[in-house]
């Protein structure tokens, strides 16, 4: 069997990859009068005379919605919310696995904005945290904004915020490697949706001063008239020496490429034309930008991908899980741009000098030290 | 320790009753590939050219959401979303741990009736069914009528119809033992919210043909000033001879006393003004209408309450499980009135006649052969 085959085939066996558990035994009419009437009356009137004891008595505090309107799943675009219930489920699994947070997958029958925000709020009481997934931009950042205004539990858009912390920390890293400062870098980042811009903003905070966004129309200048309204904040704040042109114009002496566009469209001339000792992020999939062997023979010093099957794999799961799990553990009411760095720096971190080469500058997915560095660097900042 | 004590101190070791659990291993490359990226896209892409294949692929058909936005629990009233979460997990627990069916509490930030539609029809996608708890009348009228009318997978208000095809269960069996027709019966329904309305029409549809419902105010009649649309509509279809007057005038010559109202306000001089062998259903709690010695005492045949301490428990658990098992099972796309009323004979049918007694008319809640009995009835009717 093919994966293909391989997945279907176990995807129809699970039927779900997640499930409900009970911990609780109901064998008998005294477990049902502790667990359910009239016992379970008791923590209801606990709760109800103090709102906060919902986190000593239910799930809430530990427990994760995992959302999406289906808009933009995968590489597979607007497929809808029952043909994301996969994704969704995994993600839960994922959650769960890696950092014991119970996740549950809601997949909204719309994608309306303010029906998405709506929705969210309402169900929120159930959940101690939200974690957005696959919702197209800009629509993601309005989202976003809004939920974290209104709730007072942690909302996460991983897509964004996921991506840009495990970029951040392969960057950190490579930047060792290859001598340089992030002050003095000119980093391109190629595709201004919600992962793009999150990774720029991030970098930016971090330091880089000398950022250029580019989409399929070219670099981002404030008066390019296809900008979207995230686009055009993000035009405003990066590019300050107003360049113009395609891809292949930012590219010129550019230090770090970031990639979160589509397949095979960096070259190898166009590495040829990056200031010395290039690093680069190709982390479309499953094609990325530019293939490693590829960037290698063209100069690059460091080449991250979102493959697993190449070195230094920018995987999501090495951050949502640990960022969940501290912000939950500490009751952190946001996940702030502080603990995003911190995260992005604690998984730099646990690369040691002496393991540090061009073919380890990121933890490996299933490096166990990972979760709770990323959950502590969250909690040290609560 | 008392129940108080044992209650919060077990809620607070569970710090949630239930939990999601991975029924797909995640430790290797390979795992990761088949059950997340790349492997989802194969389920995903399925389900985008069939949306049936959600059921296949995904835990849709196999999941209820328990919905509730707190404002009519237990007996505790309206304790709003997070004091009613203990009560939905507990829900939760008995789907799974009766029928087998994953549900997940999901408590609403909002007690507006068209906001929790609008909520619950955009969760929908992720859930084979809907199963609504504790809403107050008449709000749950509506909200259970407009969810039935969009949405394609079966909704429920569990608080209604759970206890009405447990209460006409216990009817069928207590008419056998005292050998009436429901036909020639006087049935008086004392407390005219959700459970006492949801009884009155199930009890209708069977075909008893005298009801009279009553409430605080007194006998419901169509001119009564204080009634809801929902008592309104109840007020034109049954008093069929348009008594007035109040509880202790609806139960002269009554057969049946059916009490989802308040503790002692049955007397047993009321039982002594009921028709021959009276059969009383007192299912406030934890203190019934009227206690079951003393009802007997004054000449009562059968006696239920909603107590495990009593003969003749009317448990919602009875119902509820094998009416999502069997709707769930089937793919049914409604809860139909015909499903309740066969739902409502199998359940009765379970005590056999050599069983059937007036301490033993309705099925114990651990009784294993009930969940498949209704479920079968459920399925024999898709």
């Amino acid at each position: 069997m093919n994966t293909r085959e391989k997945a279907l085939a176990l995807h129809k066996e699970w039927k779900g990859k997640i499930e409900t558990t009970s911990k609780c035994s109901v064998k008998t009419s005294e477990d049902l009068a502790l667990a359910y009437t009239p016992g379970v009356a008791e923590p209801c009137k606990e709760i109800f005379a103090n709102q906060d004891e919902v986190y000593n008595y239910t799930l809430k505090g530990n427990t994760v919605a995992v959302i999406s309107d289906g808009s933009a799943v995968l590489g597979l675009g607007n497929i809808g919310p029952h043909a994301a219930m996969p994704v969704m489920e995994g993600k839960c699994v994922l959650f769960k696995e890696f950092a014991g947070v119970n996740a549950f997958p809601i997949c909204l029958d719309t994608q309306d904005t303010e029906e998405i925000i709506q929705a969210v709020k309402l169900l929120a009481p159930t959940f101690g945290g939200i974690n957005l997934e696959d919702i197209a931009a800009p629509r993601c950042f309005e989202i976003e904004n809004a939920l974290k205004e209104t709730l007072d539990i942690p909302v996460f858009h991983d897509d964004q915020h996921g991506t840009a912390i495990v970029v951040l920390a392969g960057v950190i890293n490579a930047l060792k490697l290859v001598n340089k400062n992030e002050k003095d870098c000119k980093v391109v980042v190629n595709g201004a949706g919600s992962a793009g811009i999150a990774i720029a903003k991030l970098l930016l905070l971090y330091g880089v001063k000398n950022i250029i966004m580019c989409d399929k129309e070219g670099i981002l200048r404030p008066d390019a008239p296809w900008l979207n309204w995230a686009q055009k904040e993000m035009a405003n704040i990066t590019n300050n020496n107003n360049e113009e042109g395609d891809l292949t114009k930012a590219l010129e002496n550019a230090d770090i490429f970031v990639g979160v566009s589509a397949p095979n469209i960096l070259t190898k001339e166009m590495v040829q034309t990056m200031s010395k000792d290039p690093i680069i992020f190709a982390m479309a999939n499953p094609v990325p930008e530019i293939m490693p062997d590829v960037a290698k023979a063209a100069g690059a010093k460091v080449v991250g991908t979102g493959r697993s099957d190449f070195p230094n794999q920018v995987n999501n799961v090495l951050a949502f899980p640990g960022i969940f799990k501290g912000a939950l553990e500490s009751h952190a009411t946001q996940i702030t741009e502080d603990m995003k760095l911190a995260a992005a720096k604690a998984i730099a971190k646990l690369i040691s000098a002496d393991q540090l080469n061009e073919d380890n500058i990121i933890p490996e997915a299933f490096d166990s030290r990972v979760v709770d560095a990323v959950a502590n660097a969250v909690k040290s900042l609560v």
